[in-house]
């Protein structure tokens, strides 16, 4: 099938656009963010909960399903849908960011990367032929080439071998690709030189490929840094092709991101923090499990009307995650995903009525961040 | 008000029989199996899945309670319906057997006991009017009686002495009583010894409250022993009242209790089984976390037409409670509840069409128990 990416609309001040992209399991409205659920689950939430907090497309990782259960496994079980029970667009990494940042050792050679399992430090290999076919495997809407991401700081000359590498291994990533119903992506790498980032999006988009992703941010750097990069990187890439920045953001940073014309990101950050009791709210972050929310019977946000803020007070989920009740990471996790979901459904409102940077001063202005 | 109990129909070849208990959170049809939410969440659950599984009313346990958040919180709150979101009937336990069974050291002496907490080593004392008065500002639809629970085993002048005092504290959690929208239940006990039993039912009934509780069962004895007390414990109890069989049972314990003329159970057995990854199925108890079970793509039972079974394989969830992701903890719990509470709804329409042994049975043929 063909995956096609229409732009409906442009942000006239900023590069910010609002689009929509086809799958086999439905369309994505674009800017859209995708909650993270690493081991074919996002953690705490079933599919119906991702579906009324708003989640459109989730993401999944190739290197923990590769280790456990196994890719044959779940495509035995009919493919990664049908294992987890999500029938909306689902989208797989290679594998590669984890295997440079989580296994205990690695060796990167022209060939591909030994590394070893975090889990019980077996050794395997994995290269862009396997890395696709694994995803091949899994089944998800969209995949992603095999990339080499250079750790942050590394000296220019590493990163330009590593851009160059990336390109050969995206040439090998497509002829591996066996099915047609998957979408794969290229990955733009570069680390924070501008050259290199140029010389990375020209390469890479000579192969028309249905989307491009910016790798190689958030690695460490700091956000200005970031940011600095996302000044020119999202307008290397294609137009006329879905733009994803690859494991941010936070709130703000899906804000920064659209306006620079990102238009899918994914993290893991709202829920990981919902776990640790921190909660996004209209008026800024806070850690529901402090002392100060002892007694206090308000919702987590008062203007807020997911299912958390209807129904439950402060008091009661700090209850809950001082003594490690299950209830409340579901609730900390439910009301996160629900914000950053609510944001993104705003923002595109907000581009479709030409008011986009309005909306963004009124949010920081709430929120309490600095522009 | 006044908390009434009917008995609609009852069984002719045995002592089960089949009635509704009015209360201010709405009526609950008997025989009833009451999930347990010992921290004002049942572990895993939220108020709506409880409900989709079948939950009439469910049990909190005062003890925990008291120590975290503290009742006076919880009376600030609302009560604990408003502060769980939980708007059908409640059970408050009476917090006299755990701090028999989970203190770190009690001294009881006529008064009350003198304990330590479990959580931080700090003293506390209760006695029957503290125990009310707790369990008034909890405000749960019924509350339970300070009783004096006797070890098992135990020497009989300990329980008889037990007996005693436990009538006297009855008298004591009559007169603290405050308030009228709340069902007082006194508790029988008496070990495993028939006239303790019998004097113990006799001077507890004196009182006519709403409702009766059979305590002291399952406390280390074997089920045989349980069963012998079984047979006759429930009828000392009046007819026209609700009995109930504290911290019981099995999907086994189920049939054998009703049979006996018990109207009400409560146990963790199902819920904590299930985040061990055991899961009832009609054909008997699996551990599903089991590497049996590692590509076996059918459902937790063929026969359960629940949420998780129309939508989740084995594999899938071995792979979560393997990888202790939250969402297999909730699945075999939304499960094993939904199992219980099938049964019981079962039962209750056996009792009704006069086929209550059959269905029995049935059961025990398919589940692979012996009679």
């Amino acid at each position: 099938m063909s995956f096609d990416y229409t732009v409906n609309q442009e942000c006239p001040e900023t590069k910010a656009r609002v689009g929509e992209f086809t799958t086999p399991h439905g369309r994505i409205k674009t800017p859209i963010f995708m909650p993270v659920g690493t081991k074919a689950t996002v953690k705490t939430m079933s599919p119906e909960e991702l579906k009324e907090v708003g989640s459109e497309i989730i993401l999944s990782n190739t290197y923990h399903l590769y280790l456990r259960p196994g890719h044959e496994l779940i495509e035995e079980a009919g493919g990664l849908h049908q294992f987890m029970n999500w029938d909306r667009p689902i989208l797989t990494d290679s594998g590669g960011f984890q295997v440079y940042s989580l296994s205990d050792s690695n060796e990167i050679t022209e060939e591909g990367v030994t590394f070893q399992s975090h889990l019980d430090g077996s050794k395997h290999f994995i290269d862009p032929e396997k890395a696709i076919g694994i995803q091949n495997s899994l089944g998800a809407d969209i995949i992603m080439a095999f990339d080499e991401c250079a750790p942050y700081p590394a000296e220019k000359e590493y990163v330009e071998k590593a851009v160059a590498r990336t390109t050969r291994w995206l040439e090998r990533s497509i002829e591996a690709h066996a099915r047609d119903d998957q979408a794969l992506f290229g990955i733009m790498q570069g680390g924070m030189h501008r050259d290199l980032r140029e010389k990375s999006a020209e390469e890479i988009t000579e192969f028309n490929l249905p989307g491009y992703a910016i790798g190689g941010l958030s690695v460490g750097e700091s956000t200005e840094k970031m940011l600095e990069v996302l000044d020119y990187a999202p307008e290397l890439l294609p137009e006329d092709k879905p733009r994803y920045l690859m494991g941010v953001g936070t709130p703000i940073d899906l804000f920064e991101g659209i306006m620079r014309g990102v238009d899918m990101f994914d993290c893991v950050f709202p829920t990981r923090v919902a776990r640790n009791g921190a909660v996004f709210t209209s008026g800024g972050r806070i850690t529901v499990r402090n002392a100060t929310y002892k007694k206090d019977f308000t919702p987590l946000d008062h203007e807020c009307d997911c299912y958390v803020c209807n129904n439950y007070s402060r008091a009661y989920i700090r209850h809950l995650i001082k003594r490690n009740e299950i209830l409340g990471l579901r609730l900390t996790t439910y009301h996160n995903l629900h914000f950053m979901l609510d944001i993104i459904h705003n923002i595109r409102e907000a581009i479709k009525e030409g008011c986009f940077l309005e909306y963004r001063e009124q949010f920081y202005n709430q929120y309490g961040v600095e522009k």
